[in-house]
């Protein structure tokens, strides 16, 4: 129906006759004559029909917003003094012969020039208007593509792309798994999947060898902004490969899909790990473009009379630490007592600080509530800290955990606010994590999950457990973690013995998990593999400032679909059908 | 960890040194010195080890069939003899150096090569074992390339990969939905989609111009062999087309896929008509491989006196055909019976016959139980059907659907029984549906869905639903629907009269597909697309026997996972947490 698209015109094609079809952007009568700008997936043309063409321009005359038009009429030159040089088609004008209205429109819910001027649940409900705006369709089509770049990269690896199901077997750990009940075999429920974790697994005991898919997952947790019940992974594995392999072809992936892309040559990736991001950054995924670092001073502050350092200095599970701010000496009040309500939602109970005036006085040169509690020690940590006039310097004091969180976050806070970051992408590597972390009731719960290799024998791992390092690597670009992965448990006794560090029985373990503890019987290779989150990735690639910008139909935070009102009621003959009913309000 | 795959080698390298990885496929001692057959994803390799080499000799003596070693040794040519010219590697065989047992394997539970001895159940149980077999591998690669051409072949036509949610509104039209209980909105539940045909509609709405994705849909319905509870479909959405433009692009994709893949080159597609495809083959997806056709005789059996024939041909809901098999005479009394017995299978009450024995002799030389009720046109009708010595004539008599359907179905058992199929590949679009069926309770339902476009106007359409033609095609393959889709409604007022045409009063289509009918008055463009079914044509163009063989992870005809039995119980927590019980057996 048309031989162009409106936003590929340019001046080649000047006295072509063309047809292009879509929406009305913008129109406006001027002299007599009507002006449309005429708006397709590729972009926007000016299109002028005059009164010569006397069915065309009453056609023109009634067209409205959002109308959608079929034109055909002559590229010419705009005259001068009325292009627009910003605009790819800005130079040219197409003078109407013929139009006809395909379709008309009432008058939308809102302009789309307008959209920040209605609420996101206005949007929402309209999302078909709402993706008429250029700036949502190019981060669709810029998903699309970089999907294709990511297929073409993983294809010409020998990768195989193999789905695996949707409808699989619940999992009571982890997060909250949707539930799906079963007709076939009633008082059964399939879950959605997670990830698709132990099938790509499954396929790497199956010879399948390498195996990607862009997979659909799912998680019902409460949403926070940049969460969505349903979300993307690009799902990778890889047999008969170490860390070095996996890592480097992920890492391949994502600098070319930023080269191809977006031209951006991204530096090769350090390597970090764990224990240094926890130490520098107070965080796994340390955004390295700010070039602050807390420095620990438990040493130092063991030494001083004041319990608020003192006791976390000493405790195994405490922390102290210190985070220099060059030219934070500038801070008011005001915006010290409200960087520390700021740590406080990270359950900091205070925030410790000192002003660094004039270091060449020595003590009387600082300005801080803390000086005097800490005099043995504080010209020396000065010097550790390489303190400098103009400085603040920022205090965390308590459970380790909460001073990396807190501190970790004002970090960050710091340097957005102070314009103190410093270049554009800063990738990394994360590696050597513990295998378990303990929880409070003194359990040892997976970092990552239970099926990623440590990187000692089964002995030295029954036996401390909390000093078990795992293969795992986690890919982190501007502080957000874009993927990560590990080498996966190929031994069943390994396997086993991980899961009775995690206080998975036997038994429960054959319960669960039978089907894979049965497969590594059977010669399962060395393998590994990882994930990106494919949402998070464009997120970052396009600069949305939320998750729901990068996907077509997202659900609210609520996990709802206002557009077609789902989750809706559902005819009591289809729950008899599947064997549930629903739980009133008084049932236990 | 290797340097080749096994199944790459060749005589290139031959006095090169390879590393390899993979799985014992057989191993034997001949003369001293171990054999091992060496399988990976790409074939398989022989490997030597003589005791020479003292320590890999002591490895390659205690590995068994599944065994996963890491082999390096030097590639030779195979002695005189003992060459497989069959096979990619047969000319050469690698002299191992060092072998390394990566995993050992217990004793499958099922050798590969003798998979035919164990039942499909064992075979689902674990199957990470079947999936070893060279066969499904190649088909689950084979099936893995198919959609990187296809996705090549969209993203190159301008298509954009948009995905669509999983979870959705549930609707109770159509097939069974799979239902997901909400925990944030308890007592209302999601749907898994059974396509993405409102949503990629509604990406039309959006201005998205051309839409594909390679989608999950699921239907709950009873299993029929080729049936799998999720499927995948290749979905495709256009706006600003016409049936000639969507219809050529899906042409074009599966020629070049056949051509790509398979080095086929399918004729262009012919159209047929519906109501031909009906009329000559008695089905809408007929086999055109075969060269029996279904002849009306409704004007001549209208004339005899025998009511089984004259009931049906004066019916305007009856049928009468012939069918006519060349060296068909020659068929037992036995024989017949069985294809009367075949075509009961399909609701017809028996199977009527002619055996053209000598037709110079007029009646006399037509030999059936029949012909004495119908001799008044017996002679004109086997002119009609240019009946020839040897045939024999078989007849469908009654309701128009029964007898298209056994008449249909008994064309093609001929066909394979007698060995007429002529070609390999029949491909062929059928066009023109009637909009609407009626069923036994007068009511009319969609052929395709509610959102087909009719090539009549909404008055027309109002005035005689049954007469209205759909703008729909049909994609067949050798008797197999392969996809179909349509040009869609793009009109809100066009939308509505189907919707009372199909007994859907305004407030019930507001309430189910309001969001449509609002999307139609923003500005619908003119679009269509279609659907295909990936694990159908797969399975076609492997000449799999199953759809199972085309799936890593299958389900049984009950939809449940034996490998990993999903589905299962939960914890009754987790439907706490989802406001949902299981109805207990007495419940109403």
């Amino acid at each position: 129906m048309r031989s162009h698209y409106c936003g590929h015109l340019n001046e080649s094609h000047i006295d072509q006759t063309v047809t292009l079809c879509g929406w009305v952007h913008r129109r406006r009568d001027h002299g007599g004559v009507i002006f449309l700008d005429l708006r397709d997936r590729e972009g926007i043309a000016q299109v002028v029909v005059d009164p010569d063409t006397e069915e065309a321009f009453a056609n023109a005359d009634r067209v409205r917003s959002e109308f959608v038009i079929r034109l055909t009429g002559r590229v010419r030159n705009r005259p001068e003094g009325t292009t627009n040089p910003e605009m790819p088609t800005g130079m040219i004008e197409v003078l109407g012969k013929e139009l006809e209205v395909l379709n008309a429109s009432e008058t939308p819910p809102f302009q789309l020039d307008e959209h920040t001027n209605v609420g996101e649940d206005v949007r929402l409900k309209y999302r078909y208007m709402d993706l008429r705006r250029p700036e949502i369709q190019n981060r669709l089509a810029f998903r699309s593509k970089v999907t294709t770049a990511i297929r073409n990269y993983l294809d010409a690896e020998g990768f195989l792309d193999v789905e695996t199901p949707i409808l699989t077997k619940a999992t009571p750990e982890g997060a909250r798994d949707y539930l799906v009940p079963s007709r076939t075999h009633p008082g059964s429920f399939f879950a959605l999947p997670q990830s698709p974790q132990l099938f790509k697994q499954l396929l790497m005991v199956s010879g399948m060898d390498r195996y990607y898919q862009i997979a659909k997952c799912f998680r019902d947790e409460d949403l926070r902004a940049d969460r969505q019940p349903e979300f993307t992974q690009i799902d990778i594995e890889a047999s008969f490969i170490n860390e070095e392999d996996i890592m480097g072809i992920a890492e391949n992936m994502i600098r070319g899909l930023f080269k191809d892309m977006m031209g951006i040559e991204l530096p090769e990736f350090p390597r970090m790990p764990y224990s240094e991001a926890m130490s520098r950054f107070g965080s796994d995924k340390p955004d390295l473009r700010i070039p602050l670092e807390l420095v620990d001073v438990n040493d130092l502050m063991a030494q001083v009379e004041f319990k608020v350092f003192s006791g976390p200095a000493t405790d195994p599970k405490g922390r102290v630490c210190a985070l220099r701010v060059p030219g934070g000496a500038k801070l008011s009040r005001k915006e010290i007592d409200d960087y520390t309500k700021y740590v406080g939602i990270y359950g900091a109970k205070g925030l410790a600080w000192i002003k660094v005036n004039e270091l060449a006085k020595g003590i009387e040169g600082l300005q801080s509530p803390i000086v005097k509690n800490m005099t043995n020690v504080v010209m020396e940590m000065m010097e550790r800290l390489g303190a400098q006039d103009g400085d603040i310097i920022f205090f965390g004091a308590g459970k380790a955990t909460t001073v990396n969180e807190s501190i970790g976050a004002l970090r960050i806070k710091l340097g957005h606010d102070l314009n103190l970051v410093e270049g554009e992408w800063a990738p990394l590597w994360v590696v050597d994590f513990p295998m378990f972390e303990q929880d409070d009731t003194g359990r040892w719960n997976a970092i990552h999950h239970p099926f990623t290799a440590p990187s000692c024998d089964p002995a030295m791992l029954e036996k401390d457990p909390g000093a078990a390092l795992s293969r795992a690597y986690d890919m982190v670009l501007n502080g957000t973690e874009l993927g990560g992965g590990s080498i996966r448990i190929h031994d069943p006794d390994m396997q086993r013995t991980v899961f009775r560090a995690l206080n998975i029985g036997d038994e429960e373990a054959n319960d669960k998990f039978g089907f894979l503890l049965d497969a590594l019987k059977f010669g399962c290779p060395p393998h590994g593999g990882l994930a990106f989150g494919l949402d998070r990735l464009i997120m970052l690639m396009t600069g949305a400032s939320s998750i729901r910008d990068v996907i077509a139909f997202p659900k609210t935070q609520t996990a709802a679909c206002v557009m077609t009102a789902a989750p809706s009621t559902v005819d009591p003959k289809q729950l008899r059908e599947v064997g549930i009913r629903i739980r009133q309000a008084d049932e236990k």
